[in-house]
Formats: C-alpha cells, structure tokens, sequence
C-alpha cells in the first residue's frame, strides 16, 4: 500500500504520480495543503513541502527527489527496458541533470511563483500570506518560461525524449511541471513547435489520465487543458 | 584523472570537495565564475552554475546531486563501512532527505544570499549585476541561518551524526554551507551549542584542510574560520 501526500496542482506531487503511473502503482491520495502547516505532516517532513511518500516498510519518504532514488532502487531492475533512470552512468547523469532543471530551477524561475500566486494564495488565509496574486512574479514567470520551452524543442531535435532514446524521469518532471501551469492556461505553446509535440506525447500516455481529470474548487482549467490535440 | 570547475566559496563546490576528500580523490580544481557565463562551460552545464566535475569515461557531471550520486554508484561500495549514502533504504531516503534540506532550502534561505551579496558581487561588473550588498537580503538570510543552526542541534542530540550513526553526504553537505559563511563570519555559534560541537568535528577532518587554506582575494577571512577549536 501506497500513500502521496500532494496537492492536484503541486508539480512536484505530479512528477511522482507520473512516476508511479509508469510502473504501475496506484497511490492513495491525500491532498495536502502545505501553507495550514499540519503538525503531523510537519513530523513526516519538516521541510513542510508536498509531496510525501508513505509505504508502510519505509516510513515517510520527502519530496520528488527522495523518493524518484528511492523507486528506482526498489523497483527499477523489475522493469527492464521501461526502467526510468537509465542503466549507464552518462544517462544517469544526464537525466538527474534534468531532474534538477525542471525540480530546482524550471519551478524557481515559473511553476514556483505561478502556482503560489494563482492557486495556494487563493486557499491561504491573510495570516497564512494570502490574497491578491503578485503580478510581478506572474510576469516574470509568463516570461521565464519562454526559454525554457526553447530549450525542451533544443533537446527533442536531437533526440526521442528529453534525456536520450527513452523515456526517463526528466520527461516526466518537464510534463508534470508544464501540466501545472497549463492548468491554468499559463503555458505559450505557440514558442516552439518541437516542444509542443513532445508534450503531446507524454500527455497521451495512460499514465497521465488523472492529471487530466483533476479539478481544483474556484479555477476553471484552461480549454486545453485536457484536450490531447491541442 | 579527476577535474573539478568550482568557485573557492561556492558551497555546492565545497561539498563535492570534501567528497573527494572523504574517498581519498584528489581533483585538479579550476575556478569559474560563473557569472562571466563562458562559454565552454556553458557546454558542459547549460544551468551554468558549480560545480562541473570532469572524468575522461563519464564526461562532464553537472551540480551537487548528479555528482553525487555518480561517486555514491562508482565508488560506494568500494568504501565499505565509509561509505557516504549509507546501504540501507531508509538512510538513503534521510541522508538524501537532508541533502535536499542543505543543498537546496538552506542555499535558498541563506548561504545562496549571503555568497552572491558579498562575494560574488564584488567580483561581477555592473553589467553582470555587481555592486554594492543588498543588505535586506544579508539580513534575511543572517536571521534565517539561526533556525537551521537549531534543526542541527535537535538531529544532533539524538543522533552521532545528522542522517544516523555514521558520517554521510548529510554531514559534509551542512558543512560546506556552513564553511562558506563562516568564512564570511555570519555564522553566530552561540545560538547552538551542540550544532558547534558537530561542526568542530567535521572541521576537524583531514578532508577539510583544503577548505580553510582558501583565499578569496580582497576577502579576510573571519578569525574563528581556520581555528579548529573556535
């Protein structure tokens, strides 16, 4: 038995329900909303931040990182060529380097801001930091991402998916950051065209169905949102 | 051979040194600025940030997590009971837990402040973005360091060391942060005593002599950073 602490709209959190999509594990979800500070969330990870995840021999296991290794080393050999970190050290390397991009800097630079200022402040009480979003922020994240999406079309011109011939882990992370802000119609999909294909292909996977129903009381998903031809 | 592009304050750099030091691996070290973004190391991490290791068979290993892993899965086991990622799953899941915890939300909320503010940008042009500290951000981050200064004490107070009974990537992480700033003087011991005992300890290592012979040119180092009984 499998439980994720998450919100619906935490990329982090989807990066793990993606994962667990692709090998074949249904989760229990328990959402999660970090900003109330739950003290038995807080025992379960002190760095108070979504997602966590419970299996019953390991205990408590924080944040996508954390628990990316930790999948993959319980259950990575079992699933030979779908495996999700590669075998051989340069596809390792190369798909922690994206784990980092997308998990650090992709959600520091966009998904962070859009998500705090668009969705957790409108949950949030005055205390907690709620209100008004910050429009700078919004601005500088609509603007951040442009070149990052340059970067997913620069990468998938040379190869099948983000960190070589497979798909791997920095697929699934680019995706489940990018499905957050698309949520919210935030994603210019018009920037590059390679980019846009390679998303389609990781958004019509079977993996990716519950992202796509998932639905957050008060934002109405963008028209594209769940339409895989878009 | 083993090449590391590193800055001799950068904090990440100063965990994978004493890395290296811990498995008996002496690299050659070349400084980097990062915010002249050359374009050679650009090539070899398009994040553009250190540290960058190099070794002929793999390659150019980009940023603290990546680096780190590679050495844990080409050099782990040949460590025995030294080895840095301990075996067992759930101190592989803390020690990655507090990895995260230093190299990512204590370089945010403090050492990543107080580095850039007053060293980084004493060395950028006024087009890289130098000048003068922000002082609102030095003072953050200087309140900001007493809650982790703390968080190590109460691990510290149940634990031999901070992810469990032996010396991990967890230790020399926290470390180095904490090495980057002391140098710069901010870090206020008195705050924690049993924090301080832990640090003397680490400081103590023979992998930690290279770190307190760095000089930073312009830069005297506070007293207490080379004093191993501070």
């Amino acid at each position: 038995m499998t439980d994720l602490y998450h919100h619906p709209l935490c990329p982090h959190s989807r990066f793990i329900r993606l994962v667990l999509g692709e090998m074949g594990i249904e989760p229990d979800l328990i959402e999660e909303r970090v900003f109330e500070r739950r003290r038995d969330f807080l025992v379960m990870n002190p760095a108070g931040t979504t997602p966590v995840m419970v299996e019953h021999e390991a205990g408590p296991i924080p944040g996508p990182g954390p628990i990316s290794e930790y999948l993959d080393e319980t259950r990575g050999l079992g699933l030979g060529d779908r495996r999700l970190l590669p075998d051989d050290p340069v596809g390792r390397v190369e798909t922690r380097r994206l784990l980092d991009w997308f998990n650090a800097k992709f959600f520091a630079e966009v998904s962070g801001h859009l998500i705090t200022e668009k969705v957790y402040k409108r949950f949030m009480t005055q205390d907690q930091g709620g209100g008004a979003p910050d429009m700078d922020a919004v601005r500088v994240a609509r603007a951040n991402i442009r070149y990052h999406l340059r970067y997913i079309g620069f990468l998938i011109r040379s190869r099948n998916w983000l960190a070589g011939d497979r798909l791997t882990y920095a697929d699934l992370a680019a995706a489940a950051h990018l499905s957050s802000i698309d949520f919210l119609g935030d994603v210019p999909w018009a920037e590059d065209e390679t980019a846009k294909t390679w998303y389609a292909r990781v958004k019509s996977r079977p993996s990716f169905r519950t992202l796509l129903a998932d639905r957050v009381p008060g934002i109405i998903p963008s028209p594209v949102y769940a339409d895989l031809d878009f």
